[in-house]
């Protein structure tokens, strides 16, 4: 049986605040070994000072860009950017948040969402002497459906993807799922919980002990996968125009 | 707070079975109002007959390919395709499942889950006279991220995607997040008690009742959003040759 309790008490977040000691006050008396904390990670990022000034929201989604990977004017003139982010994590806006932040602000993600999982992991195991674990989330679009979901950017002491490989059905075969992604689950269920305009930033996940381990396990950083192996490297138009332009050097190119 | 328990009872699934009075036979005395039911597709499948005999499983993905959008060959020469499948899902291998099923056949996504979800959960109501939803799941993958999760290809009495749009933070702005997509996110819950090798293809998500309605709302096809505003109608690599054959195509054309 897997539980998912929204925990209330925790004061509203401002820049200078010690998140992990707040958090480790408030949950003291409510958890069980093996719970995981879901953490959003807009508290984390406030209490982490990572609020900017922003006449521009576009300056600050600019400033949070590795790597445009695809951007889409709408008929109203409203402009999507789908980009890497610092992090790795490709999502709308770079992750760049205007809601329930201060009037002319805008905030950014953590800078390191594991590191401050970790400490926020630490704070509540010292705390309460219960082996449980973190998972900062935020929240995602995906390609080819409607809607968001909330995903783990950070992870301490969470296994975050269980790797089912090596693994047999129940005839003896090779499982085909290989790995299930355990911490952006269990960031989605809390979601469930947490909602968006209630003041709920933080839910206890309990039932999921065997995914709790050591706060050194890899972090959400490890979830994330670019490279050789990504086949949406960049969006359709995107690759379309480079490939275009290649064409046409090509055609201009004298061959020898 | 949220409740996922896994239902154990139901018996192995073979073609023919009438799966909605099997469930409700089985979840008979377990559910309460506002209930929803995380079914995984494997069960629709088998009930309904998808099994097909496939000396090559590469035949089954392409019956039921309606747009290849990317394929890559690994170093080991495994072919991963991602395809768009005729319930407009985008995903590897089309859904054709090949574990857990007997050797030499393969399993085909239900027809039409969203009539799947509807029969299980009218069969249910009927029952038990209680207002339950139904989800039917199956696993994917997804761009730039590791590991797979379960997302919602099928449902009935469930608001699948809650929105937001119109809705204020609390400082009274304009929310970014538009739409929170529950369907998948219940998926998602629900197969961290699922999990995927032990015989647990059915489990009951407790305490969303503000997201079960009636049978007729939309149901988990109206999830699927490709067309003018998807950004990754196909892979890079796809996209760059089409752009590079226009481009060669457009140097050689005299210019009137």
């Amino acid at each position: 049986m897997l539980t998912v309790i929204g925990i209330e008490g925790l004061p509203e977040i401002v820049p200078g605040d010690d998140l992990p000691a707040l958090i480790a006050v408030t949950t003291d008396g409510r958890l069980e070994d093996g719970d995981i904390l879901a953490v959003t990670s807009k508290i984390v990022s406030k209490a982490e000072g990572r609020l900017v000034a922003a006449a521009d929201r576009e300056d600050a989604i600019t400033s949070q860009t590795v790597r445009e990977v695809a951007a889409r004017t709408a008929p109203d003139g409203r402009i999507t950017r789908i980009v890497e982010n610092p992090l790795g994590l490709v999502m709308a806006a770079a992750g760049v948040d205007a809601s329930n932040v201060p009037e002319g602000f805008v905030l950014l993600l953590p800078e390191d969402p594991d590191a401050s999982a970790r400490a926020i992991a630490a704070a509540v195991r010292e705390r309460s002497g219960l082996a449980i674990g973190v998972v900062v989330s935020d929240t995602f679009g995906r390609p080819w459906r409607a809607g968001q979901t909330d995903l783990a950017i950070g992870a301490a002491g969470v296994r975050v993807v269980e790797d089912l490989r090596g693994g047999r059905d129940d005839n003896g075969r090779d499982l085909q799922v290989t790995a299930a992604a355990t911490a952006d689950e269990v960031a989605s269920a809390a979601d469930l919980v947490k909602g968006k305009t209630s003041r709920m930033p933080l839910a206890v996940v309990r039932g999921l002990a065997h995914l709790v381990g050591p706060l050194d396990l890899p972090g959400a950083r490890s979830i994330v996968r670019l490279g050789p192996l990504d086949m949406f490297r960049v969006g359709s138009e995107e690759a379309w125009r480079e490939g275009y332009e290649a064409g046409l050097r090509a055609a201009a190119t004298p061959v020898e």
